[in-house]
């Protein structure tokens, strides 16, 4: 496969590619091959890659070193199965053979105050929430990137957000803890490759000095097309971007439960003021 | 430098690192050095590094495609330096030569929702501001490890969530995008090298099967005695995590603003139902 800059553009933009106009290395043609795997082998990971998996997790930045957030590693079947089950029955959850919780985590912050007698009451608002949500999701991504570059696939599962309570019993989660998405993680099965998933052209996501979308609209018809080909390429059908955002966001109904996310959170130790 | 992986775990961790048992490799030795930079040289960006950074952005994942997320770059001087006051006066915000405003973007799909009839009811929920927050930070972290392989350093910015609605007003963002942090890049000053900086033992944040805190408090008084050497070394006094963090989140008034997230996320078109 050829890994050059201009060739993984190609892919992940099609005919709206920027030029690659800088040399290119080793972490960049990394970052820019990355897929989403949904077909695992079974293997057990390589000795070791948990851990360095994490460290890589830790390496990235945390917003006032406040470190608002854990991972509970999944590798039971039984507990995968349930967690499968509990995130819409996505079958290749439970067939990763490592599932990452990753979770939004004030609880460790309020056991400390605790501990020294101090209410932490700046974590009784939604900005706590906030911190704690980016705190996880910039973890998770350079665990993704260290898992691939270890040969390992992942996909997100957004959808362990459907059932967060159910989601936290089975995991012993504290008040103040919420799973805020989940990560397969295990060797891609060669039989069904994943291929590079073309986003929306780069003008459309990125703005010079201030936001402007007037040249959005005639962006994303055509990014509509492109969306449309790769997926009947691909045998999922030949829908475009524009008809599956319409359904997944066009109603209340489209959120799989999610609409009652605010009083789920209430209930497990986010005040969210 | 040593860039092993053991040496990398050491850096990281202190006496607590845990073994390097897995074979290295370019990708991950670039995760595991990351340190944050804030200290700037003036020089501009090469040719192509941004359209490169951001393409490396929209390789991550993002919910179900989506792509809530937008990035405002900025280079102009004077908007550099209204950001900066905006942000706490952090002076080396105005002083890296790029300065890139994640978005929390909803309003894209609104948009789209609108030129087709579709009321959008999904985005009416936190629900779609948690879809947002995630998606931006996932492109952002591997905006950053793009940036350092380019040899470029990064620092994020969450102080732009202080006073959110006149950021939007610079940045000219319409209503459902909002500014979730910022990230200052540049050419490192080599005067003022950075260092890799502690995080706490890897056992209290990665649980197995289910979250144990059991060994937590014991952990993080060593990660304090760690963190307040480190720090006195870097001379920023010698405090050490658990001071910090009890000064952190205390009190709603050391939000700095931020306590009144909700209400202006609702003003600013993020009904967060």
């Amino acid at each position: 496969m050829d890994h050059s800059l201009s060739t993984l553009f190609q892919a992940r933009y099609g005919a709206a590619a920027p030029e690659a106009a800088i040399p290119s290395n080793a972490v960049l043609e990394a970052l820019l091959s990355h897929r989403s795997v949904r077909a695992f082998l079974p293997d057990a990971l390589p000795e070791g890659a948990l851990e360095t998996l994490v460290a890589a997790g830790q390496s990235a930045s945390t917003s006032s070193n406040l470190q608002a957030w854990s991972v509970v590693a999944v590798e039971d079947p039984g507990r995968r199965a349930r967690l499968a089950e509990l995130s819409g029955r996505q079958g290749f959850v439970a067939k990763a053979p490592l599932f990452l919780c990753f979770i939004a985590d004030t609880s460790r912050l309020r056991r400390l105050g605790e501990r020294h007698g101090q209410p932490m009451e700046g974590l009784d608002y939604l900005e706590a929430f906030i911190v704690a949500a980016v705190d996880a999701a910039l973890a998770a991504q350079n665990v993704v990137v260290a898992a691939e570059s270890l040969g390992l696939g992942t996909v997100y599962i957004g959808a362990l957000r459907n059932k967060p309570e159910e989601v936290g019993q089975e995991l012993g989660l504290p008040p103040g803890a919420m799973a805020l998405f989940g990560l397969c993680v295990g060797r891609p099965d060669p039989a069904a490759p994943a291929q590079i998933k073309p986003r929306l052209p780069q003008a459309t996501v990125l703005h010079r000095e201030r936001y402007d979308a007037s040249a959005e609209a005639a962006a994303v018809e055509d990014y509509d097309t492109t969306l449309a080909g790769f997926s009947a390429a691909q045998g999922i059908g030949a829908q475009g971007w524009v008809g599956r955002m319409l359904k997944r966001v066009g109603t209340a109904a489209d959120l799989h439960g999610r609409d009652a996310m605010k009083a789920t959170l209430r209930r497990m130790g986010f005040p969210l003021r």
